[in-house]
């Protein structure tokens, strides 16, 4: 069995369910048998709370939440919880401010990531920039979020910063898209010096000949720093006569160099099978948005948005995965390539 | 609070069942616990009755309804309640006559509304007019049914004959449309002296920024007269990745000049958050036809089609929904105008 | 050969040329051999003029002419001619004005139709209405031009009046349509008995099996009416690869029951050919907007778009161009029927 | 009533379910109590197994079913039954060879069919020809399976063999596509007089102005001979703003000339409604693939796909279903045409 | 310089047009001077002849043609020339009988070829099959017209039959299509003992990165038996924003095993770029259909239609444009492969 | 009339032609007689050059050309000429080399445009970046092209550099763009401080209501620096049923705020009317990519590729054209924002 570690903190209040008798298709992950553990309606004037970006902070959690107004327009609202489960909302959405501190907030806000470098959190999700494209805002106390400059031109989503520089350089992943629902797309990684400038945009991986994931893909959760690499939880797309069905799957990045894809799951790690992940808004979604992952164990809880309607909650170990994805690894060429043409 | 009033006569033994204890998301609209109150296959020859116009008739109530046959075809079919909620239905379907009392049949109909004006019963509804274009017929005693003129041109869906004329003039509401599925869809506003010739087109209201209107509206139940304008119950779609998802919206229109939108509820009113209304022929539909309304306590119940298969109620009373409509009201220039260009 | 004779004025000084010795294909229409008669940027501000409607007036010639202007924008101006093929347009478009004389412009005008009726002219053409729709005004002295109520609910276009009451009744053909390029389209019949109001709508026509009219149909020049019934030239439109062809077609409808066919020919009467209809703003366009016609010699010149670029014409006459309908005569059950269902 | 009998071995212990006390909306065909009888994540690797064909064999059952694996890439399974109802899968895919006995495994392979003729059991199933199309290949033993040559160019889905030749010649139905999710589709008839060369294609049948099978139809099960003629199970789609809906349709065939449909029914058979036929990786799909039936008591039992997630079962006899489809019969000319242009 | 040869007759007075000083882009084929050789209107009742197949025949020369009728429908036309250059044509279509000799007409007919097998012609050709496939009709007279099967299932389109049997079988190639402008295509190779069932289906090259042929391929003139293997013209297409550009293409496959591509030129041999070319019914287009090539000179005269409106005529020898390709041969797996999944 | 003047270096032999006596429709920008003044297959193996940019260098001209293959694929070419107009080009693709002087060719390169500030050349272009994206690359010398990194994430187009740093930043307009034929587009300015990363991202203008670049626009020829701010010509795109018009329009942003529209003209400067516009690879296309400008005498060429297959040369003056942008100049609240959301 691999001896892939988490590096990091240890969380030890992180919440964690034991493993059922025997996997599901033999894949290590699975379920909280709670689920979901958000439902309709959460706080007054949200009609649906999913793509979510959750963090240890303080002794509990703390994370920000997609909320789907009940005039369809979503905004990020601040959540916490003691246990990682059970969520309380602030009523209001989170008000960004300028560097002058002055509100500034975006047309709409969707599906934010929530990471921390070196004392400062980190917000980033999809805005109108005259078209959709990334939003980015840091605070320090949860209370003053203040917006930075939108790293990325439009069309695009899903980005995800890594939690540390890397040679120095904060990283950066994302999904270039188009201005509707995007049939296609494939993961970049880019780099800034000062968060303001980004450039030296690498290819990192794209869809693939497996049929979970032929449609397109995009970043998930934050990457997990591990002994092995950056252990990246994405989603993959593929498309049927009634529609997309979005899956989880995982890959392995390496440490220095994050466009070289070192282990991809030809695997999905978990599919829409329960009813609130075929039923709701957008049927047949598994989204995930973050992680909690305890260095001390190797236990790592994946929150996904569930039909565009409720959030899920997912389990596995670091070891168990990492072993399971590099079993299952198919790489091929422009995933293993640096990503310059 | 609202004091606006139903203008209209009383009905006392209207549906009803209390509000619950808290308003799912503050907004005064609540279903019915048995619903659906129709359900799959209710006639022979039948595979579901869902968009459905009722109102009092008697010492009970009559309705006219999408019977969806097991060939595929949807016909209307006539039926019959004592409380509004149980209901029986004839095993024929409806016969239309011309004037000359001949049989006289739509290719296929669809999405009836039902209207008293003067004690004559107009049925409007969706049918073949070499496409898809709107079909007119009246009864007095629900044995006979003498089909009018079609008021209007294909491509045009979702007709509503105001209860009265306004002015000296018979007034109804449309939504064109085009050959298909129709990714767009105004309300429009029509007048006529005889109910033959129509004119005097005006444009009421428009999809709009909110995003669970973003791609088209239709006119829902017959508009209820009140003190405040007519209160106007319409459909509002959204677009996913997966499909379109209708919800139940909320308007209030000039008594006098209902081309002229005076408050529009910026948020729905009713959303697909059930089994019955996200699983179905068409998931995630909520598409409301009819009111049973009591001009002495208040009381509304709607009538909605739900995801193409089943019929559901639910309850608000004018006040409150007066009230929360005027709260939320959002409207822009296009509601606001007379609608002629 | 047929007697079929104009019923109507005769017009001495109407554009003529000979036939040339034998006929292209056997079609007894021929193209002007000046054409185009009208060219790029007739007027300044005005790119191109194409489809355009022209009459007998004084003694010469008036017209209503789309005008592209330079930033793209249609609308409609005004044009003198003394031979019907030497036009002079004025600078300024035409100013519309509602009842009670106050500037009520368009948001855009196309496609414009000119018919007299009982001394008022009448000019129809595709406008805004809140959606592609079609405007209609009136003048009896080409000074003032009174906009009348908008006959029908969009989306429609290329209504043409028909230049005569029938049964008492103001008679106008339509094409309804769709919010877009429209990939289909039948031609309808509408009656009015005060141009304010209108009802009885008909099917006339829609699109046949031949290939030169099998995506869709739309009216023309408006009917000339004959001892045979009504003539009619009208486009019809099939699909390629590269984009769509519109040729000319002509049918003959019934004299007191216009929305019965009682000849349509199976061929085309003019396709492009010429560099001035393969070439331009759209290739591959013949469209025909009026017709000059003189019931004495029975002579008919059909003025008609090129390419959305130019105006052509062409000539035939009212005997060998019905015999020719006559001969190559195909009608089927939707064209023979009333229309009604 | 009928007297229709199977011709063919009686199946003492085929599945069976005795009807309800009435039909619901009066069709003698009724689901399996304990559907579904093949749930989510059947065998380790396999995700959903539903499109499947089954067999009586031996003193149980055999069926090869499309097992849709965790990368998403369908192929064939094996499995066993003794009851018809509970299935033992093999873990491993069919392994299919060449002549030479070398391994020849397709690309990938969904939807078979297995037909029985002389002895020797056919499969044929979906896969990529350099494009979608049919493969082949026989078993004696079902432990060798040596593939065919293709019998037809792509793009092709939904063929199926007749149980024995007919004039002396294999018969294959087929269903020809395009390379995507084909918005169309009629059901072919093929000649063979060796499994190897293909001819003599007719036209069998195609979509119906019946809307539950507007959009295009298949072949479902290997058709049955009867005394009646060849009763065909198919699929037959309609379409919604939100996706298409599969229904299982009846049919009769000539027996020796099965281009000609004797009898086709207006009415669906059997049309999503079960939560597992509504609900899952494709919502609103019941698709047949195989039959067991029983030609001593007349009892057929249909295995059918549901939901693309899994398999369900439903019952008739011979006669109740046919005196259904002969009760309920249309036919078009294109229906009872020997189908030769 | 290649000393490829020509395998077959002399045809000594086959057109011909010696080449310009020097070559277009060095590529060795070169318009005929006189083109289009056909121009519009070229026989009564017939609006354009363009796709068109030849053969020496006689003392000249016969050819099938693509007469596309001023109703707008194709069939198919007999021409006969002197010098291959100026064509009469007969004034009725071709008349196609059944074996007894009745009447067989299709329903319409386009894109012919013309392969001389034997000392009995055969003409093969796009027709409706219930949507569009292959007829295919052989004489050996020119005056009886005798249909033969359909060799394949639509949807198929580009059917060209090589001009002797290989290994004992008649070969033909053919491409698959779909029911519309088809946005895919790729040649395939299919056998036959008798001309009446067709198999052991290969797949011989599809669409390239080239993007000239980027979108689909599909045969043009039947192919030149060469010491080197079969030299085939056929046609490349690739897409802009406004349309499809059909180019001409050169490959040679292996003589005994045609699936196999021994050579195919990375570059077009000719591309629309004359205004016969560029501007008609359908823009930009070169369509090959047939050669005409002499044995002792090497000389080839390949027939294209031109903007689906004229035909062209261009000229190379065998020696020319095998070493061309040879010099700018890309073969790629899915060329040389056999062609078998 | 305006006194506007280039600021930047007297080019006095640039190519100039006297206007006309009188200029079409008003618009001081008039076409150079002899065009167009690159025609077909320019040089071996290249069949069109046309988007393509020029500066003026040494005592004559220099400019970077993209050259479409004859295999259909571009790549850019550079060219030399003394007066501006006659070209003649090298016959190798331009050679790109890495830092490390090693070569490093996109994989297709087109749509070049060249800029130069302190006294280094830069070019760039759209290439593929695992998607379209910009490449970039240096040059002092004409002799050696050092690729830089690619300054943006795919998708994008029609990157265009300002030629001087602006706050002492590289100032950059490009067009977000989508994987295909890109139904929408606006012109966005980024920043970089160094070339390698960019960011301060801030939108410019969009498309507009003007009809003729209602559907995109993006930048053309690199903004000229006047006292009155800097003038911009670029491409705007309206569509027909028959396809994408592309016009070229003119703009003047703020000299020290960019992103800022100070004019915008409401009309286009030149739109598709002469035959080397209107037919071709890609009909109706004018799309300028360079200009020569002579700040002591106002005159500027502009070099507009037509139709996708030949270089065009239209003239103006910087007052003239000044003066008609601002006189008809509209400007909407997203051209004069900043541009930051």
């Amino acid at each position: 069995m691999s001896r892939n570690k988490i590096i990091g903190p240890a969380v030890p209040g992180m919440p964690w369910q034991e493993p059922p008798a025997e996997y599901t298709n033999g894949i290590p992950v699975w379920r909280y048998s709670g689920n979901p553990i958000i439902g309709r309606n959460p706080v007054e004037g949200v009609a649906r709370i999913f793509n979510s970006a959750v963090m240890p902070y303080g002794d509990g959690f703390i994370g920000v939440f997609r909320g789907e107004q009940i005039n369809g327009v979503p905004y990020i609202y601040l959540g916490h919880s003691r246990d990682g489960i059970r969520w309380e909302f602030e009523k209001e959405k989170i008000c960004f401010v300028n560097e002058a501190g002055e509100e500034f907030m975006p047309v709409y806000a969707y599906d934010p990531r929530l990471v921390k470098i070196e004392n400062t959190y980190y917000i980033i999700w999809c805005q109108d920039c005259y078209g959709a494209g990334i939003g980015m805002a840091k605070t320090t106390d949860f209370k003053t979020f203040t917006r930075m400059e939108n790293p990325f031109l439009p069309f695009n989503r899903n980005a995800v910063l890594f939690p540390r520089k890397i040679n120095g350089k904060y990283m950066m992943l994302s999904r270039p898209s188009d201005s509707g629902h995007t049939p296609f797309g494939d993961i970049y990684l880019s780099e800034s010096p000062d968060m303001v400038y980004w450039g030296r945009h690498r290819h990192v991986m794209g869809k693939s000949s497996e049929w979970w994931e032929s449609v397109k893909i995009g970043g998930g959760a934050a990457p997990i720093e591990t002994t092995e690499g950056w252990l990246l939880f994405y989603h993959g797309v593929t498309g049927t006569c009634n529609g997309l069905v979005y899956s989880i799957g995982g890959a392995i990045l390496d440490i220095d160099c994050p466009s070289v894809v070192k282990y991809r799951c030809e695997n999905f790690l978990l599919t829409p099978e329960e009813w609130y992940e075929e039923r709701g808004f957008v049927p047949n979604v598994t989204f995930p948005c973050a992680t909690i992952h305890d260095s001390e164990t190797g236990r790592i809880a994946v929150y996904y948005g569930a039909a565009d309607s409720y959030v899920g909650l997912a389990f596995t170990t670091v070891e168990e995965v990492t072993d399971y994805i590099k079993e299952h690894s198919v790489v091929r060429e422009p995933d293993t390539e640096t990503g310059l043409r």
